[in-house]
């Protein structure tokens, strides 16, 4: 793990786009703050691109796939052979992120961080394979620090590829069966408290794909039996990624970071996003301040996981598929607060008469 | 007014396409309910247009202007010419609704029902003045019998061209100074209880487009006169629209009206849309069935209507401008749920294991 790149210090923010973004939107055809969130959206975009016009015309998807270990404690209602098949159906245009990507004339790259299925080469697919899935983290470290720091940097990685290829916005999108297990023993140890190694996992456990009420029990006991044996090592949230996510959480993480660092906003998805989130913001304080958070998931404990971030997101549609499938939902707001903002005429212009 | 029109039944829903489109969500590739109210929204609009596989290419946004005598009262922040200011502001591209209606390829109309200000031809306005605005409701019906029949007929004929042209999907916007205070005084009536001729104007009267605490209190005063004025004739929902609302608020029932009764699905915008929607909901029971509601205002008083008609908005931005803004913003919302419905692969195309 190169810690320098860790350590280094998110892009800064243009004080002066957001101010001559807020100054426009006073002047605006409509009463003030009329226009509720979307002035708001305008504005941090304006600060994020520095640039006192934000548009979003080019979008980056990239969805992170991966396996758990933890899978073999029966904690997901979905057989373990659906990573690998979702990955085809992702590739393939199929899958609800291929569907939505497309609908927004997005860039879409599918990175295959290692399935316990032997999918082999598939068109669309980028990969690079840590392994046949992660550990169980109930009997050991999910990764090895290698692998974790790979999947960082595998992250990292495609993040510099949105840049390069000069896109606006990066969502980033997950896929691997008993992940939101992996997400909530993350999140539960970056949610530690004074006193307490790390918060309870029926605190942030939900049915993810389907379980009943029985399931998400016996998920959260799971998730304590993996909290407890890692309890020692996670108050480092370098460690709590490594012992208790996945490829793939630990891959998203890696491109939230990079695209702070390089000044790229990032829309955050759902409940695993999320947790990827702020594992980022707590290896580098800041990271956050270049997230927009999308959607609200259906899934119960991602309410307390984005009020740790201070998080106010834009949707609450029931949604809880992940794939990066909310946040790109949640585009074509971020859009017409860009058109509303550019395209609107000032009370000047107009010849309308102010309050 | 034509009663008989107004009696005719709305169209019947199409609980085939509707069955269709329910199945279909079940096989889609991704856990059972997990888009939300995606999947909702598609099933809706299947019923709604009669096709399994529902699309939204082609929408209307119909703007509705006219002034409100009750404007002498003191009840909004800004003067009464803005409401002839802001129609050219529509006409030439410049206000919010314009830029979305553009932003979504949408066909867009505007009508003057009537302004204080002699605003003369306007390109892109359609003229159909029913005088210089209504008159002042603490002191008289705010229409003449036939100015609200004119006007309902004049939404309705909107609402018909609409239907003519092809679109799938009718947005109504308004606009008018003083029209929050309109559609306060409507809503109070028709959401009369047992032994209350209507409800109290506190409990719905907001600062609109930015009364103070002061503003909203003499506003609701002023509300109280015009309700006390008419309390005897505005238990039928005709009289409380025609002495209560004012041209805008009277065509866009109009419209909505024929919306139903054509099988046009209507998409409601924010609280003056809401309250027109309400009116035509009482007016001809079932009329509702056709309208999605797009988002929840500012306006403190939204929630209530809305909670009258049962609904539940898709978006909650803390908008509050009017005009259709908030509909629009909803619009690829819908849109997207038609996409993924239409384009994600089933369970059996992808080879993807159910749960």
């Amino acid at each position: 793990m190169n810690f320098d790149w860790l350590n280094s210090p998110p892009h800064i923010l243009d004080s002066a786009a957001e101010s001559a973004a807020r100054e426009r939107q006073a002047v605006l055809t409509k009463p003030p703050g009329a226009l509720g969130e979307l002035e708001a959206l305008a504005i941090r975009l304006a600060a994020m691109q520095g640039s006192a016009r934000p548009t979003l015309d080019s979008i980056q998807v990239t969805v992170f796939a991966g396996d758990h270990g933890v899978a073999a404690e029966g904690v997901s209602a979905f057989p373990q052979a659906v990573t690998g098949e979702m990955v085809k159906n992702f590739a393939r245009g199929g899958a609800a992120i291929s569907v939505a990507a497309h609908a927004l004339g997005a860039r879409m790259e599918v990175i295959n961080l290692g399935t316990v299925a032997d999918i082999g080469a598939v068109s669309g697919v980028l990969h690079q394979s840590l392994g046949a899935g992660t550990a169980n983290m109930v009997h050991e470290a999910a990764m090895t620090e290698e692998q974790c720091a790979r999947a960082i940097n595998i992250g990292r990685q495609s993040a510099e590829r949105a840049r390069l290829a000069g896109v606006q916005l990066f969502i980033g999108g997950e896929m691997g069966i008993a992940n939101t297990t992996a997400a909530t023993a993350l999140a539960c140890a970056l949610l530690a408290t004074t006193g307490r190694p790390y918060a309870q996992p029926e605190w942030l456990a939900g049915p993810g794909t389907g379980l009943d009420a029985a399931g998400v029990a016996h998920k959260a006991a799971v998730i304590e039996r993996a909290l407890a044996l890692h309890r020692v090592a996670i108050g480092d949230p370098f460690e709590a990624l490594r012992r208790l996510s996945g490829f793939e959480i630990a891959a998203l993480t890696g491109a939230y970071l990079a695209c702070a660092k390089m000044g790229l906003p990032v829309l955050v998805d759902g409940y695993i996003s999320t947790a990827a989130a702020l594992a980022a913001e707590r290896l580098c304080p800041g990271t956050a301040a270049w997230f927009i958070y999308a959607h609200t998931s259906a899934e119960p404990g991602h309410a307390r996981i984005l009020a740790a971030l201070d998080a106010r997101p834009l949707l609450n549609l029931g949604m809880r598929l992940g794939e990066g499938s909310g946040a790109a939902v949640a585009v074509p707001l971020l859009r017409m607060a860009c058109a509303l903002h550019n395209g609107m005429a000032t009370f000047a212009e107009a010849g309308v008469s102010a309050a």
